[in-house]
């Protein structure tokens, strides 16, 4: 069973991958759409976790290319669930590029996601509400909030 | 030599490709990553053909996911150059999907991405001025403008 | 409801991708047997949409490899049906290299594909006339059926 | 060094593959355009073999689709070079599908693709004469000079 | 029907590719990742041969990496069956390198792989005995039954 | 620079990946050879870690398959280098499969792979002493042990 409300700290997601060179771009990079393919798979990792099954990418309010990630490097995208709709969920996924062999480690990429859990029919179902715990996760909560309140004037 | 600058319908880029079983997700449908990745190259047609040198993905300002293109539809990406700044191009690339055996289409997916032209430092270059002249044109630059300044303020 | 007969430019199709790295031979250009998946995938649009349901290569009659296409260049695959028997379909597929930044073109492979129209249990079926409307497609028309009647010959 | 003359027998090339279920269509067999990736392999193997050095695909003179190659199966295709001209090779590429599990086999596809020797200035270069040895090469041999001497004339 | 026992070259198999450009590490030769999936295929190809059914990797016993395949070679893997138990088989896969240009060869990887024949519950299954002929073969037979054994006394 | 020794703890590495349907084989699970390359780039991110520079797949010295794991599964790969000789990193690689809706995790893969640390020109160097400080650290470095010198035995 699901429940009525689940720990932000509970659905955090983490998707981590050598890049290869048949991943590159002609610029000898990580292809942009390869990049984006890993956020898709991160975000969705922590809002299956929160929701408890299915959800879809409705939308990305935005993606931020910081630095571009060399070939030979490794990516990690770190997905946390900010802020929770009846049945939408707002998700930032934070990558860094890491040098391997020396550690260095640079933040690359920010990106703010929403999927949405759906039922076997695909049709939108509630989530479990979203409690924040530490200070970081309520400044989290409150930005992210902003965010879904900008998204829904609109 | 790349002009001072180009009329707005210069640019305007497409790919179109089978969504093929190997680009599924669980759910049976083009995985969002994928998707993603055919819109960063439709994007990219376009910035490097109004730039007429490389151009790179500096940001995704949204893209909404409409409806789900399931496997075996033909999925095409119509990108066009809406504003420029010095050296930043905000790219529009809407997403229709085919079946192809009726001719039935659908509007899937709605994408605003911004692309940054480059030398070969990976220095930005000013790219040349765009040349609106439809009315279609003009309500596009404008709506493109005010997403240029309202991220500017950010 | 699938008509008795169409006209020629109704089942025109088109496939348009990037050459990425991950495409390419041992020498940098994209790989001949990538290049065919994608002319497969530009005729399998054309008979589709002509014959109004599901259709299979049953032969390529010719491809020339005029020209090798570089990583980094927008290849580009025009299909048109041609000609039609009961359920067969001949199909031209023009390819075309642009580089991007400059606009130059070229036209690096002329194919000849037949495919064939098939029901739910992979039996032929018979696909509608096939309509020439201008001279250039009374030319393809005529040429076509050279080949299809050499062929039947054979 | 590249010698005057090769046997026929010397350059027979070979590639197989276990059909995955990534390489599939929408109908669950073999995506033709994989299967002609694969032709292109096996007949760039016999062509290599031959020339001593590099080649690349010039034609595909035919390749006809007798039966679907189902997912699982086990894709074994067989190539020879059956004529010479200066710098070009003829080759026949056979393909045959194999339910391991019970040893059947089918014979699925003939190609006949044209090969082209090239220098490292990518100029087409002489190929060793072909020398057919047994009454089975001896057929292939006149047989192709047949389909060589046709093409020159068109 | 499978019968009660098998000669051993009955099962031979083989898995023959190209290494193209995006199978490449960051070094420029075949991914050993990619490598493994070539090994697991060739024995799959021997396992399902000898089972007469289904078979699924059980573990890798041993896979020596002496050299590393270039990019451009011909990478070819030949699996025999060497020893069964009651669902049980155990395999040698052999990898060699081929510069197909010049004919070199060089033995490139070892494997020692375990299969388990399996139902269509994914119960395991008993195999038909496994009956040498030659020397050689006895030779492999007794190897193999000791790794066998050793393996069932951890 | 690389320092002379290092904690066991610095070099623990991961991989994390949604199982996508084009990693499925026949059965519909992981296909064995994906999984393979998986934990090879688990084990390369441990052995580039600890040595600090390029470093090669040597063999595997086992690798077990307990449990297949599902399309739609996420898949984790962590490795640790757990004893060192010369050149040589002993590294063992556990895989987990996790059904992200419910949290459910199995131990599917057990791998126990050697790398050697490699200079510019592929020649072996020496790696930094490996540190273990804890008593399951302690635990693991004497297991590894016993399979290093069992290996050079051999």
């Amino acid at each position: 069973m699901v429940p009525d409300s689940r720990p932000m700290s509970y659905s955090r997601g983490e998707i981590t991958t050598f890049v290869m060179p048949h991943m590159q771009n002609v610029l000898g990079d990580l292809f942009g759409g390869h990049l984006m393919a890993l956020v898709d798979q991160a975000a969705a990792v922590a809002a299956i976790r929160h929701a408890g099954g299915p959800a879809v990418t409705k939308s990305i309010d935005r993606l931020d290319f910081h630095h571009p990630i060399p070939v030979g490097a490794l990516a990690t995208c770190y997905a946390t669930v900010d802020y929770v709709g009846n049945s939408s969920m707002d998700i930032t996924v934070e990558v860094f590029s890491e040098r391997v062999s020396t550690g260095d480690r640079e933040h690359t990429h920010t990106a703010r996601v929403v999927f949405v859990a759906i039922d076997q029919h695909r049709k939108p179902v509630r989530v479990p509400r979203l409690v924040p715990e530490t200070p970081e996760e309520f400044a989290r909560f409150d930005t992210a909030r902003l965010r879904y309140e900008a998204r829904r004037r609109r």
